[in-house]
C-alpha cells in the first residue's frame, strides 16, 4: 500500500471541506446568528485546515496507485468527512448525542435524507425554521457536496501527470458499475460534470424562487435537496403544503438528477444520437413511467382527482426512484400496489453516474439482461449470444462483478433489518426493519412502516451508528467501506 | 423436439398417477365413505389410464433427449398432474370452485401446504376432520409424490439404455444446482432414493403413532406431510394441540427431511468421511443453530419458560427453513426479530437433493463464496483463487448459472408480490404480498401477516391461478415452467 500517496490525498480533502465549510459560516454572517454558532464551524475549519497541511508536508515521491488505494481513500475520506462534519451540530447545541450528529452529517452526505431531528415536526412551514439558518443549511449543503462526491472534486485540481492513477478513485466514488469518460482527459471529465451540476441547482433555484410560496432561502435548502437527491427540507412535512407548482418542479429536476449526467453532456454538445442510445435512460424513464401508472391506479379511488392522483403519484415515484425521499402527502397510508411500488423501487434507484442511491438501472439491465440470455442459453445451447448496452459489448468480468454487487447489497441489507429489528425499540415490525434498512443503503431516507425519515432518532446508539456506517456504504457502493474493514487490506503493508 | 419420446414419457407419467390414485380409493373403503368419493377418484384415474395408454400405443423410435426435452416433460407433467389432480376435490364437492380445486392440489404436490380452505380452522383436534378421509389423505399423500418428484419414480422404470438422455429430467426435477449420481447407474441412483424415502416416512409414521395423542390416521396426514415437507395437517390449528413430544418429532423429521439424501446414502453405505466433507450440511445445520439463538432471544421475554421456548423456535425455524409450514403456535404476533429470521428463512430453504423449497444452501454458499472471492480479487487482483465445494471446484458456468436462479428467483417473488397487490381483496399490506409471494415460491405455506396458509381462498381467482403456476415454478426451481411459455421452445419444431 502506498501510504504517502492516501495521506497526501486524505488531506487535500480535509483542506477541500474546511473550505467548504465557510459557506455556513457566511450563512451565520447574513442571518447574524449567536456567536456559539461561528464557533461551531470556525473549530472544525481550524482542525481541518492544520491536519490537512499536516498530512501534505512530505509529498509522495511515488504516485503509483491501484484499486485498493483508491478504494481506501474514498472509504477514509468519507468516514472523516462524517467525523469533521458534524462537529457543527454538537458545538451549537442542535445535537448533544455524538451519535446523533454523525448519523445526521452522515445522511446529509450520503444524500439519505433521515433525520435524528424528529422535533422538526411542525404543522406548517411558518412554523418550521427551528433550526439557525447556519446549522440547516449545512446539512442540506451536505446533501449537495455528498451528491457529486468530493473526490471528483480533488480530481479537478490534481496534476494531469497523475491521472493514469486517479481514475481508481474515481471508479471508486462514483455511482454505477462503470465510469464512462466524457473526454480523454478525466479532469476535464470532472469539470464538466461540476460545472452540469452547478448549473442545474442555480436554474432550479431560480424556478423554486419565482414561486409565490418559497423565498430564497427555502429555495436554496430544498434545491440542495434535489440536487443531491437526498431528501433534507426546512422540516419535516416537506412539501405538503407548498404549490403544485413547486412540487412539479421538483419532481422535474428529481428526475433530471436521476439521469446519468453525461446524458447532458452529450446534449451540451449536440450528439443527440448517443443521448437515444442510451440504454439505461431509457429502461430507467420506462420504470418510472409504469411506476406511476400502477401507483395512479392503486390510489386514484382515495383520492377521486386525476391532477393531485397524478401529481402525488409522480412526485412519490420520482422521489423513491430518485433515492431523494421527498414527500408530498402521507404516502404511507396508501393501498399495498402503491407501497409495494415504492418498496421495490428503493432498490432499483436511477441511473449510474447520477447523484442518486440504489443498485441502479444500468446495473438491474445488466442483470436482465444476462439472465435472459442463460434462459435463452438453456433452450438452445448452440446460440452463444453476447450482452450489449449502449451498442458496447458487456464482459463476462462485468456481469459478474455486478452479481457480486447484488449479494453483497442484498446480504448488507438484511443485516441491516437484523440489527433494527434487534433494537430494543418497542413496536418494531418485519416492514420498518425491512425498509428502515433499505432506505439507509440506497441512501432514500423515509421508510414504508413506522419508521419514517424522522424516527429514526429513537434507535439505540448502536443501532444509529450501524446505519451511519451502511448509508455510507450504501454511497460508496459497499466495497470502498467494506474494504476497511477487511484484515486483508492492512495486511500486507509491503506491496 | 422429440415430441414422441415426449408424449411416451408424459404418458407414463399418467399412468403412474392413476396407480397412486388407488391408495386414497383404498383409504375410501377403509372407512367406508359415501359413493361420490369412490367416484371422485375412479373417474381421474380411468381418465389417465385412457391418455396415459394412447400416449404409449406409439413408441418413439428416436430416444434421444436434450436439455429442453427434460424441462418440457417435467413441466408438462407437473402441469397434468395438478389438473387431474384436483378433480377429486370437484366430484366429491369438496371445492365447488375448479380454481380452488387446482390451488389446493397444486400446493399438495408443491409441498407448499397453502389451503384454500379456511373452513378447516377448527378449536381442538376432535373438532377437525370434517373432510372425509379419503379427500384428506389424498393432498396430504400429494406432499409426499411431489416431494421426491414424480420423474424420478418413473427413472426407475426406464429402461438402462435411455439413461444418458434420461438424465436431463432428473436434472429438470431435482432440487438443487447439481444431482450428483449416488451410483454410476441413475436407476440404482432413483431406487436407493425412494427406498430412504420411504424408509424415513414409515419410521416417522411409527414415532408418531406410539405417542399417546395420534392415531394411525392421523400419524399417516402427519407424516406424510412432513416427509414431502408440505405442511398440510388434519385442521387449521396444525400442531398447537399435540404434545411436546410430537412436536419434537416433527421438528427432528422436518431437519432429516430437509438434508440431501445423498448424506444418507453415504451413512447407509459406511462413508462417513464424505459426509463430514459436506459443505451444505455444515451451512445448513450452522443456519438451523444460528435462527434458533436469534429467534430463542427475541420470543424468551414473551414466555418466560425455557423449554417451552426452545420448543417454538425450534419447531418453527426448522418448520420454516425445510419449507414445510407448520405452527405449534401464533407466531405472527412475534416481535420483529423472530419473524425477520423466518422470513429470511423462507427464501434460504434447505439443501439440495432434499424435499424442501426455497433458494437452497447449497446456491447461498456458492453466492457467498463467490462474492467472497470477488472482494478478494478486488484487494489482490494478482492471485486467482477457485471456489470449492465439497472439494471439488466449482466452475464459472456454474457461478453464474446459480447468479441466473437467483435473479430470475427474485423477479417472479417480486411479480408474485404485485399481483397479490393488486387483488381486489381489502385490508392487504406490503409484508402480506412479499411473505405471501414469497411462501407460495419457496413452498413454505404460511406468510407473516394477515395472509396465513389458511386465507389464500379469499383470493380472486387469477390470484389463485396465477400463485398456482407460482408454486410449481417454485417446485421445480423456474426453468421448466418459463420454458412452456417461451414461445423460442415451441418455435422450431425441426430441432
Amino acid at each position: 500500500m502506498n501510504y504517502q500517496i492516501v495521506r497526501n490525498i486524505i488531506g487535500k480533502i480535509m483542506i477541500l471541506l474546511a473550505m467548504l465549510m465557510f459557506l455556513p459560516l457566511i450563512v451565520c454572517i447574513i442571518y447574524q446568528e449567536e456567536f456559539i454558532n461561528y464557533v461551531a464551524f470556525l473549530v472544525p475549519i481550524l482542525l481541518l485546515l492544520v491536519i490537512g497541511v499536516l498530512f501534505n508536508l512530505k509529498k509522495a515521491e511515488n504516485k503509483k496507485m491501484m484499486v485498493r488505494e483508491g478504494f481506501i481513500i474514498v472509504g477514509v475520506s468519507w468516514l472523516i468527512m462524517s467525523l469533521f462534519g458534524c462537529i457543527p451540530f454538537i458545538i451549537s447545541g442542535v445535537l448533544t448525542n455524538p451519535f446523533d450528529a454523525f448519523f445526521e452529517i452522515t445522511s446529509g452526505f450520503t444524500t439519505t435524507g433521515a433525520t435524528v431531528m424528529g422535533g422538526l415536526q411542525t404543522i406548517t412551514p411558518e412554523e418550521a425554521l427551528e433550526m439557525s439558518h447556519s446549522i440547516m443549511f449545512w446539512r442540506s449543503f451536505a446533501h449537495w457536496i455528498g451528491g457529486m462526491g468530493v473526490l471528483v472534486f480533488i480530481l479537478m485540481i490534481i496534476p494531469e501527470s497523475d491521472e493514469g492513477s486517479a481514475v481508481h478513485i474515481l471508479r471508486a466514488e462514483s455511482p454505477g458499475p462503470q465510469v464512462g469518460r466524457l473526454v480523454t482527459k478525466m479532469k476535464a471529465s470532472s469539470r464538466i460534470l461540476y460545472l452540469i451540476y452547478i448549473v442545474l441547482t442555480l436554474v432550479l433555484i431560480l424556478l423554486l424562487w419565482i414561486s409565490p410560496d418559497m423565498n430564497l432561502y427555502e429555495s436554496i435548502i430544498y434545491a440542495l435537496g434535489t440536487a443531491g437527491t437526498g431528501g433534507f427540507g426546512i422540516d419535516n412535512t416537506c412539501l405538503e403544503f407548498y404549490s403544485a407548482y413547486s412540487q412539479y418542479v421538483i419532481s422535474v429536476f428529481m428526475i433530471i438528477f436521476g439521469i446519468n449526467f453525461t446524458v447532458y453532456y452529450f446534449i451540451l454538445v449536440g450528439n443527440i444520437k448517443d443521448v437515444f442510445k442510451n440504454d439505461e435512460l431509457k429502461w430507467f424513464l420506462c420504470i418510472v413511467v409504469t411506476s406511476v401508472i400502477l401507483v395512479f391506479i392503486s390510489i386514484y379511488p382515495r383520492i377521486e382527482n386525476f391532477e393531485e392522483t397524478f401529481r402525488v403519484s409522480l412526485f412519490q415515484v420520482v422521489s423513491f426512484i430518485s433515492t431523494t425521499g421527498y414527500t408530498t402527502t402521507s404516502y404511507v397510508q396508501w393501498p399495498a400496489l402503491a407501497l409495494l411500488v415504492l418498496f421495490i423501487l428503493m432498490f432499483i434507484g436511477s441511473c449510474a453516474g447520477s447523484t442518486a442511491g440504489g443498485i441502479k438501472c444500468s446495473r438491474i439491465v445488466i442483470l436482465a439482461k444476462s439472465t435472459l440470455k442463460k434462459i435463452k442459453a438453456m433452450i438452445n445451447p448452440r446460440k452463444v449470444e453476447t450482452i450489449k448496452m449502449d451498442g458496447n459489448t458487456i464482459t463476462e468480468d462485468t456481469i459478474s462483478s455486478v452479481n457480486s454487487f447484488l449479494s453483497v447489497y442484498l446480504i448488507v441489507f438484511v443485516l441491516g433489518a437484523i440489527i433494527i429489528a434487534a433494537d430494543p425499540l418497542e413496536g418494531i415490525t418485519v416492514i420498518d426493519c425491512l425498509t428502515g434498512s433499505l432506505s439507509c443503503i440506497s441512501n432514500v431516507g423515509p421508510g414504508l412502516g413506522k419508521i419514517t425519515s424522522s424516527t429514526m432518532g429513537n434507535f439505540s446508539n448502536f443501532t444509529k451508528f450501524y446505519l451511519s456506517l451502511q448509508m455510507i456504504a450504501g454511497r460508496l457502493e459497499l466495497f470502498p467501506l467494506l474494504m476497511l474493514f477487511s484484515p486483508k487490506t492492512w495486511a500486507r503493508k509491503r506491496m
